[in-house]
């Protein structure tokens, strides 16, 4: 009976397991780029003549039949590899023998996972924002087919004044071409090449750290070498800072949704398809993918402390605390981007109900018209607002048409002006676009054989 | 070459993951606690004639069974399971027929996850604690044994007065029997049974909870069904933020450690067997094992905030957010227990330099003890202090062992005064124990065959 | 025109500013627990001989008269003071000459702070318990009252079950039992005295630490020096964390009663007293005081972030980074105080409107209780429900009342049994009144002349 | 005696503080850029010809002597006021009669409150990136003068290989250098006008809101007008993100030179302005001015959890919940600047001990030295290691001069390579100067009697 709670605390087995962690698993996404970085590592040794050219093109040679092992899933990280670096030059080592034992030339481990995290980041960043800019042209595209239709405008989540469900769509639309817009200027922030740092201090070698940075496609050199190695973290806490804002609108977004389509409203509805049911209650159809949403705001958010947290206030140079910040960081942008993917379907997929929504213009919504009725006739405003707020009761009918087309100057529900944001939108995913072509670009060259 | 980046996002494989999440792995760890949950609750059942005695017995034998093929790890929850519950019920109706399809009956999969995490909760606790009293005997242990070792004492991590190490390591033995107690305290509290609670809303059925409550060995149930819903993702953070006081402990142990073992203070060196090497430094022995604690003990704070911010101003009943407290949860319980082993480890293999300690009694270390004898000379405080202060140059030179014997009311350098710390343990343990013997004698019952 | 952005950045006011922080502010809540601990602390030197009887008299004397002038708020700590801790001494001085210079002997301004801080801890629990135990009876009644009124039950914010409004009270009732209980288990932790600590290692002479620590009405004395000092941050997280439970259960009443008072729902509605108005809009009431309880609740749990972040992984012995956690801290309960007070009213006044919460009563909230008919009938569960499933248009009208009826076993909307959650509150209510009482008494004998 | 803890719960008080916090403090500071909006808000009424151009100039007019009042220091907020908002509606009805209840004519307080916001976000994010550049071009100074200073690099805090003291200062110029890059991004992100979007629905008047952005100074109009008011929070989550970045870099440069000015490494010292002493023990200097940076820097990020935690998740449009995200933001810009300057003070004074650095070179620290000249004596890079590493202890001994002079190549110690980052640091300077100029202007003109 004991193997239950059995847990088996044996010391050495937990050592092993705290040193190594989870990077056993993380490092699997990471190999291919570390596989390309290490390409571009030693094609620059060659380069300026640390190793020879038949060392080179030998190891290079080899770096492409691993990454193709890599990506059919044929390469293990063994146990007694320690991580994937060092899977890789024991292979190298396996397969070339003594030239094997001069890939790790002029690097380190330190700076080895730092350009492959890097390049993995600058992968996922161009994903994202992809990714994004389908969302929100998706937002816009149903805000237009809804400017017209009149829906009741919140403040405290109570009815508040006449609105339209194409000014909530475009909201959410607006809101994230400024977070596509902070995104891209991570990504210029990030887009720096760490390899040739070593272990924080450089190499005595005559390294050419510019020919690797165009070898991988980054856009600059990360110029000093201790900041290289003390920007891990601090790098990835702008991107996961970047994609909490991201998942701080969606959360809004699932929220509002989850609301609006309870029986109560009734003024949408999500497909059956990303709605679960109960295993009790025969009749229910849950919103659970907006719920996980929900709650899966608040854990990016919360990889973001983490990260944070475990780099705060830590001395210069490399420290093994910073491994611990690749869990949170891949998880935090992994979620963002099916976060994203998810809600372009739930966008995608929403029933409207106009009529649901019509039908919660209650006569106090166009209370605040009233007062502008009266201002215009040349009340003041507060005594306006006083005289209204008297005789609530007895306010006229309104017509929510009407108060819409009363909205008439842009960024009102009788007004959306959508041209601006479309045309951010345009000119941010065009910079995306470029930025990822210039990636593949560079990385499809160090694929090809010489 | 287009592989790299192609994660394939195609939508119905995201909204699969998204809503499966990592329930597939977590599971794994919970589903001998819900087999052993299916079984008392089956036997309740029959106890109440909801079931015949023989459909309950056919149940609690499938289900004995299926422990084992768990335990075996020949036990597999398919995609198309969803999740481990269903993966129970389904093998359950494909051994049994008819009578598998009743074993759902007066219950939830709310409560059965419910129940199933409050029994690896109270599992973990258990261990936590056993692990915590070890660890915490150990340190008195090395406190006795250094009582009269002198070591600079430190403030703003600069020399500051006489000290020794017995007082270093009895102050971490104090302070997690503080954490210690706090820890049962939260065991007292999520000791309920939240089995019968349903979906939140009970069952129009004669369940006898008491009788689950028993069979279970919960110290009581967990009365109101609304609240032991409400309740998930509470449990759990209370007791993380347990885990995080033991943590935040162990990582002031870990920062001291990292920081006395240089070779600029040379008071201590960690075995070698806890230190990992460099890729490109050969002589490196660097404190990894340390330096992760330290990040770990970020990362438990920051799954506590991940549990609380993803149940915060949640309406009440159950939501799908909850899906997502597990993963932190359980992250953080059993980093923290791994974290208690290895630094039992450290702590045991810790190995002293004395006299390096000693050396580092600088003549500024006594100005205090000056300052005092002038005080029993009859100076004022404020005045002595001043006087010293005006000649610390000419301080005479002092007695480490001395100043060590000039402490002498209880909790100081001179007078560790163990005895208090040791009783509150051994009464802390011999509670611990206790709660965990009757958890595993209930459970074993289950196991039993009838 | 400059005077808006001259925020004139004057180089030693950025200094003074940033040493002494808000401790000016803090300071004076902790004043008056200074003066106490200051009267407690002479009366040992003068107990143990380090002063004379006469000396102990006099600076007793005038603390008595200084706590007078401090609750008279006739007591200034001016910018030179540096802190409350230094303008004591100086305010004795001046008043007594030699002999004030005296009261620092034997103390350092570590444990001066730690010990006055433990004080303000203690009372603001007290306050607290009080105030939870009050709403918690509040809870109680008003589920008495309404046990018997039907209520829709929800899961995913939508409909899900019959339930009652007194099972929807009970909930929150019993989950505060259980954070009552747990704040209390922290109260215990953290009632030691840290008086005696000094700088962190003690001082060489005779203090009497059991004598202060029955004079100030602790529980025992906090024996370890160096944990005493190290404990700084950690009892306030620990006192925090549990606020953080009070405000995540207060968060969860909030958003129900939000939600269940839109014009949508119409449940139930806050007293006009508690909402407040628009500048625009005539017509609205808004929930205003429930909007910043939810808020408050991420500000509590931020609060403990911040002093858990500030802690963590610092090394031993006092550093000046613990004066950041005072203000994290002091505002965390003060404001889980104010919390539990508002709650208390929002319970007390919540007008509730049966009929709609009956109208809320759909047919399909029923389905749960067609399937158990049919298991009723000897169908199995899995069959049942899916028979049900299948012919959701055609379920027959419910009655609510018959179908809280139907929920006998204990905790379950139709038997709320709320006799343990009563006694629970009883018993605890009355632990935290006596703690407050042996408290109060021993700070009541300091203030008497002797 | 009862007045301790007679702490006065008066329900109506609780209620009272609980609506209006912190408000009355914080509005202070806002005041300015309250009337500054409000003047460009009536001249914009003025313009459309929504009041009379005489009640433009006469409103314009007394809300420049408000102005002048408020920095004078002679207007108060009263309770009875609620809020600044209100507060200067009524001083202006009460200076004006008639016309003063026209302010309000066409917003609301939520708009009102955002754009004073918006503006002292963009003024406090001039004053943060004036600092910010100040300190990065005093780094990269320090870093030209001690170029050739060698001093042991660090990893794992232990010593690793041969650096300089330029690197370590130039590490934290570069890594400024982006954080300030990544700041003025956000910059351009939140510098939008958000006046005119009144509770969250724009008003039924002919609003000009591209007149009053001119005028206000702002890049662009917040277009639709609910984002507008969404985006409360989000925005000020972006720049305490970017804070935080900050507080990162600094905590990092705390730490290093708390390290290092340890007597055991002796490499710099603070000058004793920036240190205090204790009040026990008269030898000590403590780096307090560093140990509050290490601890504010968990502040600013604990500041930017709670900011995150309350907005995530709230449904669109105002809900009340945002008032209590003022503090936090507040705080921690003004707790950013305050310790960009203090830091600037700390590199200023800190007096370096080029002995004691080139003391630290122990022989070890040249074992990658060795190997690397293995390497070019022909051996592979891992065969090279594993002899090193083999005979430790007879390595030869190095010259810390000739180890700079060996690495060559840009970033590295011995060749610090600082023109791109002063050429980075000149071109974000004078964009941040620019920005600053044009917003001056613009409020300057609003200031001027037209």
């Amino acid at each position: 009976m004991g193997k239950l709670w059995d847990k088996g605390y044996e010391t050495d087995k937990v050592i092993e397991r705290y040193t190594v962690g989870e990077d056993y698993v993380l490092d699997r996404s990471l190999l291919p780029f570390d596989c390309l970085a290490s390409i571009a590592h030693v094609r620059m040794l060659a380069h300026v003549g640390i190793i020879s050219d038949e060392e080179g093109r030998a190891l290079e040679e080899a770096l492409r039949e691993l990454l193709s092992l890599v990506r059919a899933g044929k390469f293990e990280i063994r146990p007694e590899d320690e991580d994937g670096h060092t899977a890789i030059e024991n292979w190298l080592v396996a397969r070339l023998g003594e030239i094997g034992k001069k890939v790790h030339t002029g690097r380190s481990r330190n700076d080895q996972v730092l350009v492959a995290l890097r390049l993995y980041m600058k992968d996922r960043i161009h994903l994202l924002a992809e990714a994004l800019a389908g969302l929100i042209g998706l937002l816009l595209r149903r805000a237009e087919e809804t400017a017209d239709v009149p829906m009741p405008g919140r403040t405290h989540m109570q009815i508040a004044m006449p609105s339209s469900c194409g000014l909530w769509f475009a909201a959410f639309a607006e809101e994230l071409v400024d977070v596509l817009s902070l995104l891209l200027s991570v990504h210029e922030v990030v887009d720096q090449n760490p390899l040739g740092a070593a272990a924080s201090y450089g190499v005595p070698l005559p390294l050419d750290r510019a020919y690797t940075t165009r070898l991988l496609g980054f856009s600059r050199v990360q110029n000093n070498v201790l900041y290289a190695n003390n920007s891990r973290g601090k790098c990835e806490a702008m991107v996961v800072d970047a994609c909490e804002q991201v998942m701080l609108t969606l959360s809004k977004l699932a929220q509002d949704v989850i609301l609006f389509s309870l029986p109560e409203f009734g003024y949408m509805k999500l497909p059956p398809e990303l709605c679960t049911g109960s295993s009790i209650m025969p009749q229910k159809q849950n919103p659970d993918s907006l719920e996980l949403l929900r709650a899966k705001a608040a854990s990016v958010g919360a990889w973001g402390v983490q990260i944070k947290g475990i780099i705060r206030s830590l001395p210069s140079g490399y420290n093994r605390d910073f491994q611990e910040t690749k869990g949170p960081f891949m998880r935090a942008v992994e979620t963002t981007i099916d976060s994203v993917v998810m809600c372009t379907r739930v966008v995608e997929g929403l029933v409207l109900f106009p009529e649901r929504m019509r039908a919660g213009f209650s006569k106090e919504i166009f209370a605040t018209d009233e007062v502008y009725r009266l201002v215009q006739e040349g009340k003041s405003f507060r005594d306006a607002y006083r005289e209204v707020a008297s005789r609530l009761d007895s306010l006229p009918e309104g017509d929510p048409d009407a108060a819409l087309r009363a909205r008439t100057y842009p960024g009102t529900p009788g007004n959306l002006n959508l041209g601006p944001a479309k045309e951010r939108l345009e000119s941010l995913a065009a910079k995306a676009e470029e930025a990822r072509r210039r990636f593949r670009e560079a990385l499809a060259q160090l694929e090809t054989p010489r």
